[in-house]
């Protein structure tokens, strides 16, 4: 039986793969009065003007919504809420798994980004953090900025800035075994959605130099006229020569190829116009940029991918997981970029030896979800530091 | 240690009452393949084409909201969704514990009913049906019927049905034990809120005509300048000759109090005014009306509360779990008026010999939640069948 079809059917058996339990026994009716009324009036009351201790007393303080619009699933595009549920599902018991973290999934009647917004404030006070999931772009890039500006609780877009992480870990790492150096390394980034953004902020957070992104239409540059205010802003970032051209000039003596794109755009041929020791991430899923069998043939020195099957998955499931539980358990309001780069650098540090075939952990390794917590502490404490020190 | 403290201390141990739970396993690649991608992408793609299969997949298929905006909490008022929180929590782990149900706390940010029903319809795909909790007369109203409107799953106002239900339940049983009847029974409705509403109009569809609501200004009639719309609504619906005067009026030669309006409002000089054997229901949470021993040394035949400490507790805790699980089971996509109706009678039929001190099924009776499922699906079927003979 194939995975599809297994899939297909272990969903049918379970209804599904999530469901609630309950903290607390409720045998007798004094149990009963504890957990509801006349006993719960005491908590309700104290909350009510304790809002602050929420999260010391109900799910709160250790649940996450993973809410999606269903408009960019995977690799199976604008497939609307019902069609998102197994996904984000699928995150739920993954944060339960890895990281204790409960989460629930929400996935919404309405693609109208004010919509959005509005429904995820609404609910908001039942939850320690928001994962956004899965929400097209240029669409993605407003609702979470809006959010996090709106919300109280550590807001993120994982499509993002997930997968934004886990491939910084992976080529810090893929640098080292090829002896390369992120400043002077040629990056060209195929796929300027949601996920080829957030990469290429957290590459120049890091120190890239040299990147180029490019898209359908070719390599981005500067005054485009497809150029969306995203992908203009993404243009003047990256690109200071403003080179024009296709995937195949833009990768002419480059060191990396990361594929955020679709299934097969990367010929064999253009990889063997690379530099030396290529690095090629083809992040595609389910069927990535190029096979990493043919990739290999073609000359790349280090190939990963997101699946499961080959070496050096590349997976936001690394990442998410810990990231949320480092903010609920110390209690961080705003994931911020020296968090995100902590935890890359973390999650490398992590595979002592790297070798072409293993650049970043499994998220098997139960070291993973610490570590992470580690960096979210780490910068936490060093961001209310410079908050201090600045007199705030 | 007192019930609020204990609770209060439960709450803190446990960080509340509820988290969430795996249905599968994840201990190696080939587990995270099928629960998420590439495995999820079959379930994903054939529920966008089978909408209507997503119930059997996914969570929708027995998972319930439950949502407030924290405008009427308990006894407390308008206390706000983190105080409200510790209560839904409480609704879902009874849901749990009682129906095997699961239900996730939703408390919202907006007390406007606009935003709350955006809010609700927004993230209704997650969920197979919705159960209203805890929202202010008169907004309760439109929002139930907004919400029924636009929604294609159940939703329920259960401070109006579940509470209506429950006293339909014990009121059958104790006016079998006082040998009164519905029809001829006269009857006073405490309180004009949600509650009172819902339980005015069960008992009127019940068969009864001789009921006068009594709100903080005294009795309801039509033209009364005070009346909002609903309650204008509920004076018509009421009160046929037009009767003025306060609760001790109301109460002349009454043979029924229902009270769902606040503490030590039924005086026991009241109670020695009523007909003989007159059935006191106190409901008002923690302190009822009156309480029981007063009443009865005033006179009462039969009293019921809303506590776990007296004998007769009328808790809509016996109702909503069981309703839901009809609903959900049975894919009935709206409750109606008859299926409320037969609920309360085979709930009420499950005291074989009612008594004084019996006329109500212990919410641990775990006949409790299967004689209502089969309530609903009876009915369920019942109109289905009418719609079909209509021609529908």
């Amino acid at each position: 039986m194939d995975i599809q079809q297994e899939s297909l059917e272990l969903h049918k058996k379970y209804k599904g793969k999530l469901e609630t339990a309950s903290r607390v026994k409720i045998e007798d009716k004094h149990d009963l009065s504890l957990v509801y009324t006349p006993g719960v009036a005491a908590v309700s009351s104290y909350l009510a003007s304790h809002k602050e201790e929420t999260g010391n007393y109900t799910v709160k303080g250790h649940t996450v919504a993973v809410v999606s619009d269903g408009s960019a699933v995977l690799g199976l595009g604008n497939i609307g809420p019902e069609g998102a549920l197994p996904v984000m599902e699928g995150k739920c018991v993954i944060f339960k798994h890895f990281a204790n973290i409960d989460a629930f999934p929400l996935v919404l009647s309405t693609q109208n980004p004010d919509e959005i917004v509005q429904a995820v404030v609404a609910i908001a006070p039942s939850f320690g953090g928001i994962n956004l999931e899965d929400i097209k772009a240029p669409q993605c890039f407003q609702i979470e900025e809006r959010l996090k500006k709106l919300l109280d609780i550590p807001v993120i877009h994982d499509d993002q800035w997930g997968a934004a992480v886990a491939i910084l870990a992976a080529l810090v790492n893929a640098l080292k075994v090829a002896q390369k150096d992120l400043i002077t390394a040629r990056i060209v980034i195929s796929g300027a959605g949601a996920a080829g953004t957030a990469i290429t902020k957290i590459l120049l957070a890091e120190g890239a130099k040299h990147i180029l992104v490019v898209d359908r239409m070719g390599i981005l540059y500067t005054g485009r006229s497809e150029n969306s205010v995203e992908k203009e802003e993404l243009a003047l970032l990256t690109n200071p020569h403003n080179e024009t051209g296709v995937l195949s000039d833009a990768l002419h003596n480059a060191d990396v190829f990361v594929g955020v794109s679709g299934p097969g755009i990367l010929k064999p041929e253009m990889i063997s116009t690379m530099a030396e020791k290529s690095i090629i991430f083809a992040l595609a899923n389910p069927i990535p940029e190029i096979m990493p069998e043919e990739a290999k043939q073609a000359g790349a020195y280090i190939v990963g991918t997101g699946r499961s099957d080959y070496p050096n998955q590349i997976n936001n499931a690394l990442v998410f997981p810990g990231v949320f539980k480092g903010a609920l358990e110390h209690k961080v309001t705003s994931i911020t970029t020296e968090m995100l780069l902590e935890t890359a650098h973390n999650l490398a540090a992590l595979v002592t030896e790297p070798t072409p075939e293993l650049i970043i952990p499994s998220v098997f390794d139960d070291r993973v979800v610490p570590a992470i917590c580690r960096a979210i502490h780490n910068q936490s404490i060093f961001s209310l530091k410079n908050e201090h020190e600045n007199g705030f």
